[in-house]
């Protein structure tokens, strides 16, 4: 064909990292059929749907059989009962976010990914190491991206002072916290820095806050919209993945204030012709089952499952404090991010634990060149699994 | 904020299509409150679905809230069990898709909407009248868009040779068959002259087959595959939407043959990179109900919606057929799309059917500048309100 493609596509770094990860597990266990092999390496729930939201769900399908209550289209930004309850989500958080500004996707990546488009070509300010979705989805659009690094220094939570004397006058900064992968939180002061500085230069941020509900310790904010000035800088997008379990049901959402407006043209307004075009809202059982999520007892059972992941997470971090080695994360994430002893990069010290005691972990290479003494293990496996393999750490750390 | 938003948004014509409909109506209800108005203007369906749907749908909800049948992330492209089975509704139709080349979305419109992602800025062709979404997505990009018009003399049906002179080298051409909105449907040969004109010039035909399962006349093509030539130049996304009742379920599909290639790429490699961006995957319960439907016994329950949907289109056009009046589609589609009577333009015939008869249809003049002469009814309603629609229009026309 003599048509054109999005050359931008060509910019892409092409990721091998799980596939490599893969295939040298594979080869691992061709070679030693015996081994039992332990899993801390992805990031996805394991956990089962509470009842509360598989009987929602189940009871939406059964209404979609009935005539008298079949649903057809649903409205493309969400189901008033869901964004109610979204809307009082945030108010249990302390924060006033209207229905009216919340707007119902298939889950964050899709946001992230499709936010982009309403966007011209800015100054793109990424973390780097970082959730790989936010550096792709701007380089499909050819969007100059600068690289904030976090370093042990910094605790993997770089600030605006670490932009330097770089250009960032209306830039689009995109932050995550508890961050993927480093499970690092920003606490008020530090997100209050970024949210006057995004004032400052005009600047909006995009908050990913998909780990929100591993946030336990005080002082961590749970949404951007708690600092002064977010109204009038940043996007919020959540998710129902990490919260409730829902990796496999899809649903997350994005927070636009009518209060972000740029030229006299509304971003909400924006978005809303994006999602009106080419998106036809989320399916109707999806959007029950995540109503019943944010109800009391919802709420309650997502806790529960929560805190066993977040237990799990305590099981490693405890062992590392034990071990005197450097870690981020594990406290308010399912994520703990650990420098890899001296003299390993992260793909070595992936092998020396694939190698020596069985278990697989994500190295910190593949979340950017900031990760490449770093590694990341979840806190997603069963509790079984992750006590048998802090064992086996102690072995070999 | 001083970032750059996408100055492309201020090209799209807004369009105040359904809202002017719903303020006409009201304001007519509103003065006539014991008027019983019959509503065929909207283009969705309204009978339940299928219990062995329901079923497989329920089936699954529950096993997500089992420890042992739990699932997370689905695979971004879809699960296999259900590229299967949409390759083998290919191979009922007659044609080889290989399930590789199947990508399972969350329904027709997102597709058609980020396909357009992975495309550079290509003179595209689409006809008028159309489905406002492949018009409204090009122009978000800043496409350069050339209108190919459907006429009463071409049937609405355009070809190559409506293009005239125009440089159509490398094109994207956009074609919709069964029609959304004229129900009209390229027969074999009209077909195949378009993938010899896309063959010839370089071009990518995207063909949207979303209405599909209503085709019950010979000649005419199921599926573009049908056409020699096809794999080579075409793209197609349809949707179980239409067939299986899921505009409130959302599921559809996209086939990018391995064939298609620019300069070496394979556009199914970007497609895919750009949904593992972008995208992560359709709902578990979504999938398993949309594998049962394209089950034999599910073919079956849902052809019998389509067949009710097909009696109450053969209703009205037998009325038309009557009262010598032109129009397409009803045959093949849904949508029987109607000339409006002498003297009126689409918009002056709705305030007639409305005023006169108590019928809401869609004004033509929504959907391209060729349809302002003319009106859609669709046959999503129930049979008794289709009768007795019929019953009025035979008074009014």
């Amino acid at each position: 064909m003599n048509i054109k493609t999005n050359t931008n596509f060509g910019n892409i770094k092409e990721t091998y990292l799980f596939s490599e990860i893969g295939s040298r597990v594979r080869a691992y266990e061709a070679a030693n059929p015996d081994a039992k092999i332990i899993r801390m390496g992805i990031g996805d729930v394991t956990l089962p749907l509470p009842k509360i939201v598989v009987d929602a769900m189940v009871k939406a399908c059964e209404e979609m059989g009935d005539q008298a209550t079949f649903r057809g289209y649903p409205p493309e930004y969400g189901y008033g009962f869901l964004r109610d309850k979204i809307s009082i989500h945030y108010a249990n958080l302390g924060v006033t976010v209207d229905p009216e500004s919340v707007f119902v996707s298939d889950g964050a990546k899709s946001d992230l990914g499709n936010f982009v488009d309403i966007l011209g070509n800015n100054n793109v300010i990424i973390p780097d190491p970082v959730y790989p979705v936010y550096v792709d989805s701007n380089t499909m659009s050819g969007n100059n991206i600068t690289f904030i690094n976090g370093t042990r220094e910094n605790g993997f939570l770089p600030m605006p002072s670490d932009l330097g004397d770089k250009d960032v006058n209306g830039a689009v900064i995109y932050l995550c916290s508890p961050n993927n992968p480093t499970g690092a939180v920003y606490d008020k002061k530090s997100l209050t820095s970024w949210v006057d500085f995004a004032v400052k230069t005009g600047s909006l941020i995009i908050y990913d806050s998909a780990y929100e509900a591993f946030i336990s310790e005080d002082d961590i904010p749970h949404t951007i919209y708690e600092i002064p000035g977010a109204y009038e800088c940043a996007v919020e997008i959540c998710s129902f993945s990490k919260f409730a379990g829902f990796t496999g049901v899809r649903c997350g959402w994005t927070v636009v204030p009518d209060s972000l407006t740029v030229g006299g043209t509304h971003l909400a307004a924006l978005w809303k012709r994006r999602q009106a075009t080419k998106f036809n809202g989320v399916s109707y059982p999806v959007q029950r089952a995540a109503e019943a999520a944010l109800t009391d007892e919802g709420i309650e059972a997502c806790s529960k499952n929560i805190a066993y992941y977040k237990e799990n997470a305590k099981l490693v971090t405890d062992l590392l404090d034990e071990k005197g080695i450097f870690y981020t994360g594990g406290k308010n994430s399912p994520y703990v991010w650990l420098e890899c002893p001296e003299g390993y990069d992260s793909w070595a010290f992936f092998d020396k634990l694939l190698n020596e005691v069985q278990v697989v972990g994500t190295p910190g290479e593949g979340f950017g060149k900031g990760g490449d003494r770093y590694f990341r293990l979840t806190a997603f496996g069963s509790r079984e699994n992750t006590i048998e393999a802090v064992e086996r750490f102690k072995r070999t750390l």
